[in-house]
């Protein structure tokens, strides 16, 4: 059995801090940005914009996991130097996927969180690798996994001593296309019964719909979750990936408002 | 292509009355009761708590189907009228589910509204012998039904001239039994973009944990759906079937306190 | 628990006896037929065909449980009798596809043996009642039934007395649509080690392709199921229903001889 | 699209060559060794029993990637190193899972084919750099993969001008867990369709259940898959990992016997 993921070692859920913005206190944190940094310009206005409407952390994707090797890569290491300035100049912690074990160096020196992917779950030299960096995780589950195979995955990190880990619910693989995956809610919170680590949510790759983020975000919040993870985009229609699933800054906005008053 | 049914149709979702309670009018309707009508008693104690508490309907299964014959198979007829009578006493309509096209000349003289259930989604002689009754129909998700089939159940009893269908998603199969079923509120959402019907969800059977009811119907409520129906018991331990994911009486009040916090 | 289907009651496979064919003694039978049964010509030609390539029994839908209600529904009653008198003319046994109770006093006159198809295995009023009359039953899995819902659907019928029940694995709900659903022949064999009673396989809608039936059904024999049913259609390109997964009469024949070759 | 990995490149199966066994010419190649090496003398003994009842490879875990931190995780190296003089001395091509780029210098130079497991399949680092050793790859389907995104796996290989790619299907996650996992046969066969690289199927993970291995590889050799992989084990009641999937050797004598009956 997993035992330092188990809900059995502490009473409450751990505070996970991810340089000055700590996930598992009650509240509800929000991770935005775009699927893949594009340029400079990209991920300074989208930094912007989720500092403006109280977003707490920025994401972007620089080594793209690509089900297609025809697919727009990513920009690799200069997306993560060009997230990391966006990151600085608008106080806003970043986290970043990390695909390989030789990536971690180079993107650990600038990122705040290191985000291991679902396709990456249970790839455990790659996790025990990012452990190491000390840096928190953001912990993917993988498309098919259950509960209890992400707190394997979970273990894996911090036996390393690396106990800043937060899960995150992405959807998992079902049969009906209308919704690109399908979103387990009560299995994230089923997780919060099983863990002291904190559980957010990522409704945008969970749906592939930009119309389903804010209802979703919403649900995540009142339903007790520690935050969520959206992408948003500038110009979603140009986006070089997950196009259908990014929010506008309006639709942001929007969302970031609802947000507020739910929690008030 | 389902036609009837398709959001195309309306730009508002469709009011559907039963007796005096109306679903899908952009607020938010409880259905409580037990998973199977065991006694006078139980019935009439829970009607009470559930108007008490701010419910809107009363639930209660008479005939049950249950995955093995030698399972309570419901109180049957009888079961009916002990839930007719304490509907009428309260002032609280009620639904039951309906299995056979023979129970529906008894039934429909007593219940305000018929569910079908998710086993009997595509029980198309049932579908339309129901609708043929005129009450409003409560038809469920069946557990690996996608929305087109879901829509298409509708569209045979809208065909048969029954417009009072509210669509009820009660979670699919999944591949992790830390949840009875996959609870796919995403579906929901997306199913009220594809159709004028109302759509409320069944957190209860979805999950099979009393622990999550709570906090996914303040989910189902966050996200906009319609309502949500959940199982109470005076007496969960004691209950004749799925005792585990019945509420307690204490545990529904708080969630009713919570739920009007939410709308409020 | 099942008591009646399990294994643990019988050593041996028992012996189902269809108006003089036998599943369950240890050899392979073929059920042929059109998904619908459209006119007298469609099914004389066919079972003369069926017949000829040495299949055992006429398979034909004359109720159809059709997703939308718009598509064919079937010719009913007047299917019923058409079948039956290609049954009678070729020494065929014929097994017929039943949706609701009202249709078994009429159909049980004239067919060999009553399909439940997989979205009725668990309608139990009208497992019941297809037991009682008397008539040998096909038993399909459900879409996302397990093993176990599988076996209480059977015991529901073998309780009313009727032991003449044979399972049919159809393939289950999958996330991959380039095949109709997943077949799940493990799973299928599995079942044989749970259950005494036979069990035969349905590729032509576990995988809604055509040029997967010859090399599935060689695979069921060689595992060593106790028999498959498939579509075939003189013309499939003109059937009224899921004309891509029906076999025409060459590739019918050049089946039923590898099927031959490997058994010898 | 995948372009390289596609059937439209090729009419007939490309030959896979590896060291001295090819797949993809119309016959049947079994690879089959312990699920992982545990000694010298386990891995010699089950060697010459591969051989002497005509096995074509040997397999076994030396990296193995455990759902578990606490589980056994495999001799490493020196499993690797066991496992080549094993496959030396009994003239039987040797594959092994590598999950780590940092293994495949040592490991490739050992081995005769490079294993991709499930967990990796989209671990695209992975993909790149075990093409770029030259060597054949067995490539696992992914647990939810479809058969797209196995083939868009493929084709990362296939890009790096590494052309000696076979496909293995090896169930993916089911909700019933009367087997491990939902074997796809009719996947493994619609595979064959979309590509002209040769595909095994490895019931023993498929399933879980030894019981059910024999009658699966004989489905797989009438069905006209490549290959299949197995797990067969001296003593499969100590075996260190998945015991209750391996064959002992006198399983493995018989299914090897009939497989022999079945092709003649």
């Amino acid at each position: 059995m997993y035992t330092l993921a188990s809900r059995s070692q502490r009473e409450r859920t751990s505070p996970v801090m991810v340089s000055g913005v700590t996930f598992g206190q009650g509240d509800f944190k929000m991770i935005a940005g775009p699927c893949a940094i594009e340029s400079q310009v990209q991920i300074q206005k989208t930094a912007a914009r989720v500092v403006a409407c109280g977003g707490h952390m920025l994401r972007g994707g620089a080594y793209k996991p690509r089900t297609s090797p025809y697919a727009f890569q990513g920009l690799g290491d200069v997306g993560v130097t060009l997230i990391s300035s966006a990151s600085e100049e608008h106080w806003l912690p970043c986290v970043v996927e990390v695909l390989r074990e030789q990536q971690l160096p180079f993107a650990s020196k600038y990122i705040d969180m290191i985000q291991i992917g679902a396709r990456n779950m249970q790839n455990f030299g790659l996790l025990k690798a990012a452990a190491a960096t000390g840096k928190p995780i953001l912990l993917k589950r993988a498309a098919s996994a259950t509960l209890d195979e992400l707190l394997y995955a979970a273990e894996y990190i911090l036996l390393q001593g690396n106990e800043s880990v937060v899960l995150c619910e992405r959807g998992v693989r079902g049969f009906d296309r209308e919704t690109r995956n399908l979103f387990d809610l009560a299995g994230a919170l089923r997780l919060k019964e099983l863990t002291h680590l904190p559980v957010i949510a990522d409704p945008s790759h969970a749906t592939g719909r930009a119309s389903l983020v804010e209802p979703l975000v919403l649900a995540c919040a009142a339903a007790g979750l520690d935050g969520a993870i959206i992408e948003v985009h500038p110009d979603p229609e140009a986006a070089l990936c997950d196009a259908e699933q990014a929010l506008d800054f309006d639709a942001f906005s929007r969302l970031m408002e609802r947000l507020a008053l739910l929690r008030a």
